[in-house]
């Protein structure tokens, strides 16, 4: 499968991996795709270096993204320590109740907790922009809004890429009018922060809003040829996929704790999902589990705005992950999640989602009566 | 374009139409798609046998069908004044109020309101399903759960191919292991009843699911000739259509307060519409307005069950057609409103879906890359 996007950034398949791993990232990238760092787990500037330096060696040359989450707007802004006097006693209440009524045991002596994602702040997102830069990358992404003119001027000057996330064929509009090379039509199914318009619906609007003013990949409900095929139809030059590279052994390889996470996801079904906002504070979409319950109940305080809401939970996640229960696990993953029945490798992915596009194309063009001649 | 459905019922183009009106669904069959009459509106079955001749005429000797809702469960049955006692005074008295606080007259004088919906009883429905059986059908659809066996049944004894609808994989295999012949897919992007799975994930699981036991069509989200080209790519022999028919000239022919609602359809972007309870008493996406609105503010009560819910606001819903006022209308629609940007003929749609669904299937082929030779 080949599209413009391709000769865009010299890749085979117009396949875009957005994923927190490295491991999976380079992988993606070696085999024909474009792997798509996700930045926000760095709540330290150098370490992010560390690992684009890793990421430099191990592509094999190929090209490779990351994506940072710049918000339009942030309630607040400071250090940890600053923004924690803003969440209120009932809500920590909450939390240290709700886990042990989970049997979710205390982090072990030592383990001070987690200060939560901080990487959803301007500072820190600022501070992710410039190592990227420095570094052999082909596109800055940004998940929440159209980033910062400043930094689609400075990527553009060394020949990178810039897409943003849109929910929205308005929000689409916003993007290419800042100067965004790339929109990502993320529909409702997808995981992680999403909009209310699924994707059927919303790619063909995007496509049309945006023109020619730019590319439209399709996010949201993708993890095989045949919804890729689907999303060209609909006018999409390529895919961007996120929640089915979790259930990879290379994701395995980025998080001591992903093992039990895989299970918990290799387990579930398409309907278990929820579109919550417990995990930041704005509508995304999590594994559903005894986790996620607990918030739904009557009488759970309502999620704190972002970025309060990820620090209010940071240690709960901690926690969580140190318990290898899979019945409260703490994801984001898209409705695909009912897709990813088996852990495999990156490249068995990749050539299983080439073979079912072309599946899926000799059908379409099956169905395809031709004209007389 | 053509698949293997179009063998089965004798049709030119996969496309079939759920309809409540006889003039669209007429006019669908008669431009070479299949036209569905939805009959829970008649809560007469003579009526309903009257239409039925008038749609035995007009459709030039081509195919149609009708869609009967029976529910799996129905909590209590009877007739319109028994079931009204279970109405609570509370709810009555927050429709009152509320249509009050929107500026929605009272009925005429002589106009005595409405009974509600009552086709969703089981005896009305079995009703319906006698009548059908009487006159020229080729398909009963059943819209919440697997018809009874003895409808299916009957049915078959008369050579009339039996559809239900899913809204998730689970249920699909419950219909085919029922004996159902198609499965209608639909995604939570549709309007009316429908699920939390979008089409792009659910569709590929229904058509995993059942497999060779049943066609399935896509239902959810369609509206042009690139979405049935998606939805073929998923696996789907052809696409079930409804909100979309509901901006044509036919369906102006149908109630005489149509143009109302339709002022209020073409006006809407996919953003506006909300699934709720407040229509029927299960989820169903409608038209977002400020009688949507009303039902979502804080210390609305809750909705009724089905069929509570409907014969609550059943003459509210008279009210507010009566009232010509866009703002308030109470309808049924999908996500795709927002491409329903004017009111154009069945014949018209029919040509583009046609047209759309070619250029999307050469796009698709365009990214195939074709093997060396």
């Amino acid at each position: 499968m080949r599209t413009p996007i391709c000769d865009r950034f010299g890749i085979e398949y117009p396949i875009v991996a957005f994923t927190p791993s490295e491991h999976v990232a380079a992988a993606v990238s070696r085999a024909g795709g474009l792997g798509v760092l996700g930045c926000v787990r760095f709540n330290d500037a150098d370490e992010l270096d560390r690992v684009l330096d890793w990421m430099d060696e191990t592509t094999d040359g190929r090209p490779y993204g990351v994506d940072i989450v710049m918000p339009n707007k942030v309630p607040t802004e400071g250090t940890a320590a600053d923004l924690s006097s803003y969440i209120p006693e009932e809500h920590r209440a909450f939390v240290e109740r709700t886990l042990t009524e989970l049997g979710v045991p205390e982090l072990p002596a030592g383990d001070d907790g987690a200060a939560g994602v901080l990487g959803w702040l301007h500072s820190v997102a600022r501070a992710h922009v410039e190592v990227a830069l420095s570094h052999r990358i082909s596109l800055v992404a940004n998940a929440l809004g159209s980033p910062p003119q400043d930094v689609i001027a400075a990527a553009h000057d060394r020949g990178v890429q810039v897409a943003a996330l849109a929910g929205r064929a308005t929000h689409a509009r916003a993007h290419v009018e800042g100067g965004v090379d790339i929109v990502v039509a993320q529909g409702y199914e997808a995981g992680g922060h999403t909009g209310e318009i699924a994707s059927m619906v919303l790619l063909p609007e995007v496509v049309d809003t945006v023109g020619s003013d730019a590319a439209v990949l399709a996010a949201g409900g993708i993890g095989s040829g045949r919804q890729i095929a689907a999303a060209l139809a609909l006018g999409a030059q390529g895919v961007w996929m996120g929640s089915y590279w979790l259930a990879t052994t290379e994701y395995l390889q980025t998080h001591a704790n992903s093992a039990t996470m895989q299970q918990a996801l290799v387990a579930a079904t398409s309907a278990d999902t929820v579109r919550t906002r417990i995990y930041s504070g704005k509508p995304a979409r999590l594994l559903r589990t005894r986790w996620t319950d607990a918030w739904a109940q009557p009488g759970a305080p309502a999620p704190l705005p972002m970025p309060l809401q990820n620090i209010l939970v940071g240690e709960a996640h901690r926690r969580i992950h140190a318990s290898h229960d899979p019945s409260v696990v703490a994801m984001p993953v898209g409705q695909i999640v009912g897709r990813m029945n088996s852990v495999r490798s990156v490249a068995e992915i990749m050539a299983e989602l080439v073979s079912g596009f072309d599946e899926a194309a000799d059908r379409v063009q099956a169905a395809r009566v031709q004209p007389a001649r």
